[in-house]
């Protein structure tokens, strides 16, 4: 037996839990896996992730690590995970590390993607990840008003009312809306994140892509530092974790 | 009102649907679009479907179609449906054409794709849409075995047994294997297909690609018209039927 400090990477569809963080109603993805872990071990046994992602968020790659006193391997961790997880939570990879990672503090940024199906009608297949917008969307506006958000700002606009952080100043590294099949693909790399920021964004950026408002409006809606100036948030469901670096 | 014949194009998520065709057990794609059309005419319509598909089987194009004494167009038969219909089946398309076509006896041929995850781990994402065969599979092997299957052949080796049809000869125009992100993607074109007839052969193939059988046993499997002489039935949740041909 000895102290080890493992690292999962995991992928998750977000539909049916409360989110990332154990929340007093609902299922979480961090309880589901410290469930299956007290299984295996017989131990509670704390499972810390890389950052929450809300109720109906999914993740391609989201990371989270624990320390237990355990013979097991890594790569023993993930095979039991696996056959205990629920269909919709998998374990990508397994690692031992050093005991001094720490999912939450030892990661440098993420990327996030938004996805929205522009169409007239719905997809059958996509539904669970996709935002369906049936309006015309103008990408060029969009990627016009995306530009002024590019950068180390204060993004106090474009957080959730009744967050309670000491800075809201975060980098923005990459901002880059993509075509493809009949998809508008919005990713966001950067820094930090504040709570519900990119779903904001992308809320308000669809504004800004049917006409109601115009591009260079978003420099004054991140200069006012004013949540209720920025547009409406942007369903959960069409947001995903794509990569956490380290 | 005249009575016009309207031909709808679908897709569907076959996972929670005891298949197309109406059953004693469980609830078809093809009853929920009765239900939804008595909704919107009052009136008790069948819908024809170009051919069933199993219990748990996708569609990415379906084709139905049905008749109807109406004022409302084929657009706004779309319209109404998609807005009734559960999020698991969607019309992609609809057009008014001539009253002799038929769904099913006017088509010509068909597309099936059967995807296989072939790799360790699972997928939270594609889980309703692969078979996932954690083990090793030869797709050179797997492609010599398919080269016997391509053409005009007796399939009754590959039809789920207690059928019960006139001729088991049909044509199999294409059979191909392609490798893409982990996944094995089978694509068969034919002018028919029998009951089981492409997860048998994709189970049978799986067999092959595994070491388990020859590849030379296709040809062997074939010729003896015994479905006991072919390899087990795949899972229905890799396959989609991708097209319809008229």
């Amino acid at each position: 037996m000895s102290l080890k400090t493992i690292k999962l990477t995991l992928e998750y569809v977000g539909t049916n839990y409360c989110g990332w963080q154990t929340q007093p109603n609902g299922i979480s993805v961090q309880k589901v896996l410290e469930d299956c872990l007290k299984k295996i071990t017989g131990e509670d046994i704390r499972v810390h992730g890389s950052g929450r992602t809300d109720s109906g968020v999914h993740a391609e790659e989201q990371v989270a690590h624990f320390r237990a006193e355990t013979r097991l391997d890594a790569s023993a961790f993930q095979r039991a995970l696996n056959s205990l997880l629920p269909e919709d939570i998998v374990v990508k990879d397994s690692a031992e590390v050093s005991p001094d990672f720490h999912a939450q503090f030892s990661q440098k940024g993420k990327r996030y993607r938004y996805a929205i199906l522009n169409r007239r009608h719905p997809s059958a297949f996509l539904r669970p990840f996709v935002w369906h917008f049936p309006y015309a969307l103008n990408v060029e506006r969009m990627r016009e008003a995306a530009g002024y958000l590019v950068g180390e700002h204060d993004f106090a606009a474009f957080q959730a009312a009744k967050s309670d952080i000491k800075s809201t100043v975060r980098r923005l590294t990459l901002l880059e809306i993509h075509e493809r099949d009949g998809q508008i693909l919005i990713f966001f790399e950067g820094n930090g994140f504040l709570k519900h920021m990119v779903r904001i964004v992308v809320g308000t950026l669809v504004e800004i892509g049917s006409g109601y408002r115009k591009p260079e409006e978003m420099k004054e809606i991140l200069a006012s530092r004013d949540r209720k100036k920025a547009g409406r948030t942007a369903p959960p469901h069409g947001l995903c974790l794509e990569k956490v670096f380290y």
